[in-house]
């Protein structure tokens, strides 16, 4: 038996990256052999969060120590993340990155939404890490952007209208528990601030949205997108509800054949039969799916995911399992 | 000082009508002198609902027995409501009517999404319960069919833009929390089943959508409306997300000054400088509103209140002070 | 008819002191004059705890401009508030202070929990302000050290047997929400860390523990106490379950006796007929006890109270009634 | 290889049947066979329960036609189970049983607390299913009695202590979750009964004391135990606090090497550095125990498990693999 991949988790002390190194502790076909983070150095993960069991200490990366690394995983903020993509893919290590650095295509856009970025010899060099669209490509890829969560709800829950170039116009009404704010966040992610509360934020405009409005023109839909999150008061779990205008009038029949059809081959995408839940996806790699037609003939469509899982961590062992030749499903059952 | 008016709340065991019954006997220009229930007659109501310390035994409603009850509040499923409620106002009492029986002013409507009236001869009798919209009307009224939640917090999101004419299509999202699904409800309701969850229902259509869209008709603005109601993790509370498209383009300052004016004079109805949430509104008969344009000049309106306060019985009481004479404010400090 | 009292809340930034200036605001015997805060300073309180609804601006606290200021509730932390207490009283204001630091009467144990004084002057000077023990002092008092909440509820469930002199030995498990823990409070207190959780803390010992036997030894039970806090994913409440070895049998019968007679007068107290829960008490001044014994004779007292209202700011209000020459549950309803 | 042993769950529309049946389906040395429910029969267990994502159809239990069949667990309620834990045992089937029908070796004190026995013949005939105390005895066991989740976490808190002849008395201050009432319960597991609520229940005697008390006086503490229940607004956990006289003095630090000794090479149990969490055990077989004495030198022990896995389904697993020889831990990684 050949050996098996030797993977690293850089930021393993925030939660995608503490699941992520939990993931791949747990993969059957990975080792993993070190987690960083430099908040955190000298803490044992297991310390931090218990109920992953990671027997391991976190240190602090060091790029000129990681031989016999054949993988990472990147959970660093936005703008962080590049150089050391950067530098480990110089290294030819296989980057799995959950950062937004590599999502976008367009350089204008980026840094209209998050500034210079930090390895541009680098930029447009990612497969977007999305399997159920890019699967052939991650399998070639040694670099792979993960996408957001939103747009893993997002474009899951519309792409079967956007390539048949139904989709003419959305709007996206996306809710999502307290994990997606991550670490820290002060006073407003206290418990008691969150409690039996429910609200919209950056009501005005999400860096999420331009990555929802590529992966859509992509596939064939140039539709503009109107995108609001919200936080409810949960751990775990985005729920998706996309208003969909169509070009064409199509029954609710057809509709879901449409969807069952797109996503019958697919391992963590289930058309189901009624409107998704959070509990039905919590800690699983699921995502779920959902599109009806309403008396008044607007086309819904709902999405259902563990924004940890399939929304970061769990969708960037997927894409990992793809790019180093495994079974796109170990681990993550 | 002339004697207080003596107010019945038919229907008291269900979570609108025990927190009809509190607001009730703890107000100032009422006095509450029965609490009536078909399945908890013998109960005491603070037994029932040990938290709103009514010491009153519920009782069978007998309609011979009425002498001296000034006004009711009705708290009884749709559909069986308008036989009551026509008992009642046969015999004088003023009645605000927490049901769905006489909201609507179309009978066919009425019909497809409620069956036969109950009550035939009195539809159409009601002044719609919406003090922000009906103030004067309501001064006059005998009956007042309070709105459902979902009306009250959609049509206050949305008045400013219908009364000015400038609202052409409209997408809803609506949360809410477990309350307004009321008592029962079996495995559904269960706390396992909603812990950590969330989902839409009703998605081919909510029999709310109707009314809502009445009223906006009714304000100037018969725009078709997109409805979609989700549940929540929460006990108490209402969140709508609106989207609208206008028939002329409007900045964001323009919008927020045009809200800010129509609900300056309101006592529960407020313009806020952020998105609103749940917490804020908990507990009170409050709606919190605010309006803002995306960058890619999609209008959005979103309102908070708690579902069983301003959304049911908050605000029958804020009714049957206009119809009782007393200040629109007394009781719901 | 005189004019109403003018209270200063000091401190009205954290949980209690927020809550106590709104208990003011609505009070009908007290105006609230001044609400102060050295963090948010020039912050209006109503944005930062909006379901507040009390329009002043947090200014900073300054001594020398405190013409006709009659009274005042203190919400510092321990350690921080006897200075101004002092500083308070020497102007004549009546004090109700919300910290530790004059809850104890016995200088060495207050040092060995607390560290030194800051107002030794001052030190012994208050009456303990829970009125079911203290009413009639409190009506002389010019200072009141508002109990901690877990001394609160426990003194209150056990007070009828140690008031007998029953009480030979107690074991108390004390269960809290979250917002006991107060603002701030790090990851620890992050909504993510508290759901779906609840552990015990401080096993080895908790400063209220000297406290509870302080004041059981007052009422005659010098017991040994054993004093366990835990926090549960709640917001606000406060349950104690009190494990109690008598010093002669007792039956079930003769002891809920015992308490309902004792807390027949109580305003604030209610001897129920069951376990009490969280709920009947949230957002209330309420305190319910209930006592029974098992079926190997053993004696459970419960007590259940909102740690906000009862077990701070509720109990200042009533205190400070008391202290004013109001009626005791003025504003309290 | 040989082929794997054929398990069948009956009860599997239950909580702690249909996790039973997800962790054999999953189970790389079982294959689950067949699921059963009166109640559900006809309905796909994914449809009922779609996050354990088990793709069998329910059928009633047919005793004729268990050809082929190695394994059960039975999740029945108390009284049901033991006629047909009694027919599958005549066809020579291992059985796993989750009722209380087999636990008690004491006649009288079952029929004092279950009453009329279903199968007297096999009563006494299970091994107690806490292999943490009979794990030979269970490796030859053909029938298994699974403790009820409170034993479970109670004796696993204080076996150390009991083992050694320590335990003189204690108090068990229990907390869990509602999905521990199971299925059902009408208004009072209601989401907004128990939201934000907390509460005792059964204060005058629950029928897991006597299981308590016997395991451990088999253990050589015939200590009579104090034991309330009490819920928690949380889905799955359960935390025990036991208050703990000894019969000779023993400091913290000796106490905590005696927990960490007993359990060191226990696969589920953990001795941890401070009072577990609920967090950290859900959704696994994991029990983290703390034991510590406070300044007044009463010691203390804390266990915290998943009540529907340590507490139910995972330990039933962990009991048939001893039974079938598997490893202990296969399946419940």
């Amino acid at each position: 038996m050949s050996e098996k991949p030797r993977v690293l988790v850089a930021g393993a002390s925030g939660f995608t990256g503490a699941l992520a190194a939990q993931i791949v502790d747990r993969h059957p076909g990975m080792r993993l052999v070190a987690v960083t983070s430099r908040s955190d150095a000298g803490t044992r993960l297991d310390r931090l969060y218990p109920r992953y069991r990671v027997p391991l200490e976190l240190t602090e990366l060091d790029l000129e120590a990681l031989d016999g690394v054949d993988a990472a995983i990147v959970a660093y903020p936005h703008g962080a993340a590049a150089p050391t993509v950067a530098a480990l893919r110089e290294q030819g290590i296989v980057v799995a990155d959950l950062s937004a650095d590599f999502r976008l295509r367009d350089g204008e856009t980026y840094e209209r939404w998050y500034g210079e970025h930090g390895a541009p010899q680098l930029f447009g060099g990612a497969v977007y890490g999305l399997a159920e669209l890019y699967r052939e490509q991650l399998r070639e890829a040694k670099l792979a952007a993960i996408p957001g969560c939103y747009p893993t709800a997002s474009v899951l829950a519309l792409a079967p209208l956007a390539e048949r170039g139904l989709l003419r116009d959305v709007v996206i009404d996306a809710k999502q528990g307290v994990s997606g704010a991550g670490r820290g966040g002060g006073d407003a992610m206290h418990y008691v601030s969150m409690d039996e509360n429910a609200f919209a934020y950056k009501t005005e405009g999400h860096r999420h949205r331009p990555e929802i409005e590529q992966e859509l023109a992509a596939l064939g839909a140039a539709a503009p997108v109107t995108f609001v999150p919200h936080l409810l008061p949960l751990d775990q779990g985005e729920l998706t509800s996309c208003y969909a205008q169509l070009s064409e009038p199509i029954g609710k029949a057809e509709l879901q054949a449409l969807y069952a059809e797109r996503y019958a081959a697919e391992p963590f995408v289930q058309a189901v039969g009624r409107p998704p839940g959070l509990r039905d996806v919590r800690d699983s790699n699921e995502c779920h799916v959902y599109v009806t037609v309403t008396d008044r003939e607007r086309v819904l469509a709902f999405s259902a995911i563990d924004n940890l899982w399939k929304g970061a961590s769990g969708q960037a062992v997927q894409c990992l399992n793809l790019m180093l030749g495994l079974d796109e499903t170990e681990g993550l059952g």
